[in-house]
């Protein structure tokens, strides 16, 4: 019996015979010589079939092959430049698996919705599988650079009472008989833990009930979240520079061929080094306005002005310390100028705009309680936050960055929805 | 200035003088020498400070340190083997960052539901501190094990149409004009990402709204769950094996001084070596009937009966090959013997019970919606579910590995609610 082997591994196996398990993804005849492309998730390869060198048994399940049917294919493995991924088969042996009818995704254009429709067949092509394992890179590296600089990670609950960012879009959940929502950040979470293990971070899924439908958002992404204590916003910024440019220093390193696939231009990803340049939003708002942007102090960037700062640098640009009213209640206020706080957003280039918001966090317990009844937010919700403040408060200070917008930045993608196995939007909850 | 420095790399200045940020656990006074002990989240210190060798203004200010006040002690680096970490600080300068006032949980008993209240300040506690280093090494070993051997992550929804193991234990969400609910698990989605990876895994929290109030439930936890393309049932089994036993080591190997903090006897984990007992669930039921158990063929265990196999060997044991009518409606019928199904879970030992259950799939269309119907499921939202086994079906395997149970069991404790940062429970949402 022939040794089963995976794809990628088949530069082990030159001159062997051996088996590779997998689905059809192309096939195609030349008289008495057939060719197949098989995919098994590690790799894919050409394999030749010769009428003279099989049974006709073998030769007609060859000629019945449809695209996506399931095979194990047995045959001696050659090495061959031409062929995608240097090895071909010549094949001896053909086991149909399952049959494949009418595969409905072709390799003609279809339309978003009619893919999205087919998310859980979709992510057999060979874009979106090149996406998907640029995110898994991404999120390994993710982990990697946290557990080796000893931060502790910490999971924040996704069950919360009325607590994050803004309540007009917050999921609700019947929670036997009380009311829940989806957590939209655990930022605050992580910051308790940060007076217990003082370098932390969270990972997974935060929610937004958010009515856009812009290329840009998800009801349902990922989303990392350090926080430090007794980092101040300089800090701060400087973590997200290293990060970033840790991330897309992996991607470039481990997913060349990924970023093949998808066409990517990696010279503007190389150039990803530190430091990132550093633009104060008073500065920032008079660029903008110089070039025609109608924003006025004191309002947030919207996207098209993100777009506009970020197609004026070439690598990521911090927007740094915004007004406070256009800002969450808990980041800190700017000692130099109280109508501002000491926070930044991290846009990446390109005209991708925003991937990071992070900032410094406002430990001073009466000024913190203050603005949680300033934005009119459940204060019996946030007794155990203002604890931080209560029970030896500390300078820290923290981010997070958007997986599903960094990965499209990396990947080269316009829109997010590519990035996540399974996306949800607005009235999308299927597949 | 003195530089700044972290309590874990005090070993790097011996003989220096250094300034450390934390917070005060402990603080004592012998006459005119004072002892205090500061946490900062990477390890823990003694500091001295003697009345002759600092200002009266500093002797004050240590006079009035209390329990958790956040503080910078500046002093000389001693080596001292009777010092908690081996390392003693001779202090010249204190500076309060944040008062502490009445901290609630003082080094004396609280009863659960006092520190549960509390979770945000119970988490500084020596103990919460070390399970939860031993999650943080577990989840990364997770990440490390998966990514060594080539899987590909996909984060799988949390918000799904009603899909998943029961329906009646699902958490409902409103999502616009629809109604959500949150998932159960990941595996079904990731099935259909193992033909095009291969090999994949998901990570990420899971929900049941069970009513049950034990030491092994919560609401909301976290899973993970591989599911690899063309593994059976015993390929299945040797990945679980494989897969507990690395992160035990890599407990054992790296969280040795949390593991003691716990005071958990580390000889039972040190036999958790490959290859684990294999008891067929027929056997399984006979051997607990002559033990006294009320428990009959075709019923799926209890916790009771799952301790007492557990209990009887040394190192996790697997039952396996439950009745179909017991288990999950997508595992594969045992051609052997149909009233079964080709499944396994895996009971850890010194009775903490089952870890992972896991299973081959049904991969026969046919079959599989019959079982669709027979448990009366909403067929229209399996429909692309159906699809993998209509498009290039595949013989394929997994399991999900519950991530509280496991470190609970490495920890040595009794209730998993420990082992989360923030535990939800029935009617627990808060903090």
């Amino acid at each position: 019996m022939a040794v089963i082997a995976e794809v990628r591994e088949l530069g082990r196996h030159v001159g062997e015979e051996v088996t590779v398990r997998g689905w059809i993804q192309t096939m195609r005849s030349h008289g008495r010589i057939g060719f197949v492309v098989l995919r098994d998730g590690s790799g894919i390869v050409q394999a030749v079939v010769g009428q003279k060198d099989v049974s006709p048994r073998i030769w007609d399940r060859f000629q019945a092959l449809t695209q996506e049917s399931s095979v194990l294919l047995t045959g001696l493995v050659r090495e061959d430049a031409r062929a995608p991924g240097g090895y071909e088969l010549t094949v001896r042996d053909l086991v149909l698996v399952g049959r494949s009818e009418d595969y409905p995704i072709q390799p003609k254009e279809h339309g978003v919705d009619f893919l999205l429709d087919r998310r859980h067949l979709w992510l057999r092509s060979s874009q979106q599988r090149a996406v998907l394992r640029v995110r898994n890179e991404v999120e390994q590296a993710i982990h990697d650079f946290f557990y080796a600089r000893d931060f502790v990670r910490i999971d924040t609950p996704i069950l919360t009472g009325a607590i994050g960012e803004a309540a007009t879009t917050l999921f609700e959940v019947d929670y036997f008989e009380q009311k829940a929502y989806l957590a939209q950040t655990g930022q605050l979470y992580v910051e308790a833990a940060a007076a217990a293990f003082g370098k932390v971070y969270c990972f997974g899924p935060t929610f937004r009930a958010e009515k856009s439908k812009t290329r840009r958002h998800l009801t349902e992404f990922w989303m990392v979240e350090p926080e430090v204590a007794w980092n101040d916003s300089a800090d701060n910024m400087r973590l997200q520079e290293q990060f970033v440019a840790y991330i897309v220093e992996r991607a470039l390193e481990r997913c060349r061929n990924d970023l093949a696939v998808l066409e990517r231009d990696t010279t503007a990803l190389e150039r990803v080094t530190p430091p990132f340049p550093r633009l104060d939003y008073s500065d920032a708002v008079k660029m903008l306005q110089e070039r025609g942007s109608e924003v006025e102090w004191g309002e947030d960037l919207g996207g098209a002005d993100e777009t506009m700062v970020s197609e004026s640098y070439d690598r990521p640009v911090f927007v740094y310390n915004y007004p406070g009213a256009a800002k969450a209640f808990y980041m800190k206020e700017n000692p130099a100028d109280p109508r501002t706080v000491l926070c930044d957003d991290l846009l990446a280039p390109e005209g991708v705009g925003e991937i990071i918001g992070g900032s410094q966090r406002e430990d001073d317990y009466d000024r913190l309680l203050a603005r949680i009844r300033e934005e009119k937010l459940p204060e019996e919700a946030y007794g155990w936050y203002l604890d931080l403040r209560r029970y030896g408060t500390f300078p820290h200070a923290g981010f997070g960055l958007g997986l599903e917008r960094t990965v499209a930045w990396i990947c080269g993608r316009a829109h997010i929805r590519e990035t996540i196995p399974f996306p949800r939007m607005l009235y999308r909850l299927y597949p």
